[in-house]
């Protein structure tokens, strides 16, 4: 056994700990040993606990070809999984593989018990089926987290002591990676579930508020959805695309732009007939309301924008600021646009919902004025392809 | 060098991938390789973005007597670090380590340019204020994550090219497991963010809510004060210790107990008058509707039994369901405590404020008819000791 290919895999081994996908991690390793160790096949079946039995994750040689991936899956009660668990502390076979011809010598062993025997008899007939000659299981403490099964070598000879130790620690170091590849999956799905956790809680809080606004249910929804198809075709049209914080921020903005609504009173939310001055300028504290609830909430930063300023306008004459043209964020403008998009579509205390090709016009209309013309053509491009 | 301290190490640095917080990891590497490898002293230096240099994160032996830890850093422009730095693709020492004799006679040779010599004497008596004679770096890819400087063997004989070889494995070893353990923190600091995030925009909520019910300004976050402190003392005199999901569960549930309130009119809930049986009516649905926002949210479900029976009575005359004694749940039966405490020492729309003995008086006088007279007694435990 030439040392460049120890060598060679000890290396693949090693980098092993950064691949957090324990499948290609297995791939990778059985590929590398049917090539460079020059084995007619290799398979790994690693455990899931989903299917309560260890699953062939992947096949190179001969069997690979006559067996589909993931149709295999042997039970964690099968009879070589049983043994490869009994024997994890003392291995009957001196070393930390189970070799074929070494167990049909010690089935003749006149001293083994008549249990044993057939046990072990069950064991050469399962790795026949899958013609194995050598099984090298990789544990992980005392769990068994999968095993690798080597067909025979290309040269047709029998392998070597010092051959199969090298396995068994190429074997530890896969299962060790395996092992740290799962927790790394875990965390990764935990840091996932945490951020699903807040969007929704979002939405529900966002729904709740809404529902006390009579006249939009389901607003915020559509201007979310909206806003994000928007930012979505400028950063395809950008040099600079968007980045992913950026969609972050717009998402979370369209979905609490209007939390505010929640300091204004229900009457005034909800009135049929025209609004005194003072009522509009009640509603018109919303986006400062808003800010006011979010603004202690440090992660929040990116989104109190869209918050603040989805009621400025173009020309200035928007509130709270004023803000004008390029001083207002994109964020605000998309959530402007959308946000008046839906209004105008839908019935209010104060006037019926105008049809859409109607809405579409006004907003047309509106462009440079009341919109961010970049905007605004981007919401046309849109609605004429009908995505929106 | 024998064998079996060889493979010691090797199963060690195997095992250390595990070890999540690097500090450790490198704590207990080094001493092994100073205990196993008979050298004087051995130190490990790990790069720390904060302070844009290298720390001595270990030290074992001799130096580590002279030296506290944490107070030598050594500056990310250093020479020995710009030199493990620029020398790392084509060391010109033949191996993967920085020997101190070696270089001294790599100093003599006439070929050296200038500039090369005199930037390696100063790594030299850089290594000589360290008391270190071989300086083996840990790269991943380009990155100098940290370098180990190993003193004098206990034998005083030169180190041999094997040994050099191996402590150079041993390092990249540890350096992988370093990565990988600061890609776990990294992670897990993910996780804690997202869950803050969580808990910040729900207690912004909360607030909001509150704003609307003028009595009730900071209602909340007591409320979830007293409630985990009842359940902590519950805990501790408990056979079976409240577990970390009941005191998330509680958590979630105090901040959100009211947020039903959202559904139920303003005029009612800040009537100054006596209610009717219909708007008492409509404050009594505030439970369920609690329930309506939050049960679209799979995760929130243990939270869900605080939200829906924190009205419930232990004699059964609560609501919405009129559950009795032990059927209440017991994240239910904390949150009603601590929410009429905290209720009868507010002032309300229609009586003024209890001071805190009475209150403390009517919850004792309560128990058992209203209270889960556990939950009473506990409460007046931590009453009398000042707790509350």
């Amino acid at each position: 056994m030439a040392i460049d290919y120890k060598k060679e895999l000890e290396n693949t081994a090693r980098s092993m700990i950064f691949v957090h996908d324990p499948d290609s991690l297995i791939k990778s390793i059985v590929r590398m040993i049917v090539s460079k160790a020059k084995i007619t096949h290799a398979s790994f079946f690693l455990y899931s606990r989903q299917k309560q039995g260890y699953l062939l994750t992947v096949s190179k040689g001969s069997l690979g070809k006559k067996i589909p991936l993931d149709l295999i899956c042997i039970d964690k009660d099968d009879v070589l999984v049983r043994f490869l668990k009994e024997h994890k502390s003392a291995p009957i076979f001196g070393r930390e593989a189970l070799v074929y011809s070494q167990a049909e010598i010690a089935l003749k062993n006149t001293k083994l018990k008549q249990d044993t025997k057939s046990q072990l008899a069950q064991v050469l007939y399962q790795m026949e089926l899958l013609d194995a000659v050598v099984c090298v299981p990789g544990y992980f403490g005392n769990e068994l987290l999968g095993f690798l099964l080597l067909g025979k070598k290309d040269s047709g000879k029998d392998f070597i002591g010092e051959e199969l130790n090298f396995f068994a620690a190429l074997n530890s170091n896969v299962a060790m990676a395996i092992k740290n590849a799962q927790l790394f999956k875990e965390l990764e799905y935990e840091v996932e579930r945490k951020h699903q956790l807040f969007v929704r809680i979002t939405v529900a809080f966002a729904a709740a508020i809404e529902a006390k606004d009579h006249y939009t249910r389901s607003h915020t929804s559509r201007v979310t959805n909206i806003s994000l198809e928007i930012a979505r075709r400028i950063g395809q049209k950008s040099k600079r695309s968007l980045d992913g914080k950026f969609f972050e921020n717009l998402h979370i903005a369209s979905l609490l732009h209007d939390i505010g609504k929640i300091g204004v009173p229900e009457y005034i939310l909800n009135k049929r007939s025209g609004l005194t001055i003072g009522e509009r300028n009640r509603i018109k504290e919303h986006p400062m309301i808003g800010v006011g609830i979010l603004k202690p909430i440090k992660e929040l930063e990116g989104s109190l924008l869209g918050v603040r300023y989805h009621h400025e306008r173009f020309d200035g004459k928007g509130y709270p600021e004023g803000l004008k043209g390029d001083q207002i964020p994109l964020v605000a403008s998309i959530i402007s646009v959308a946000d008046s998009f839906d209004a105008m579509i839908t019935d209010r205390p104060y006037r019926t919902a105008l049809n859409k090709a109607d809405a579409i016009n006004e907003i047309r209309h509106l462009g440079g004025q009341q919109f961010c013309p970049r905007v605004t053509n981007t919401f046309l491009e849109l609605c004429e392809e009908g995505k929106i």
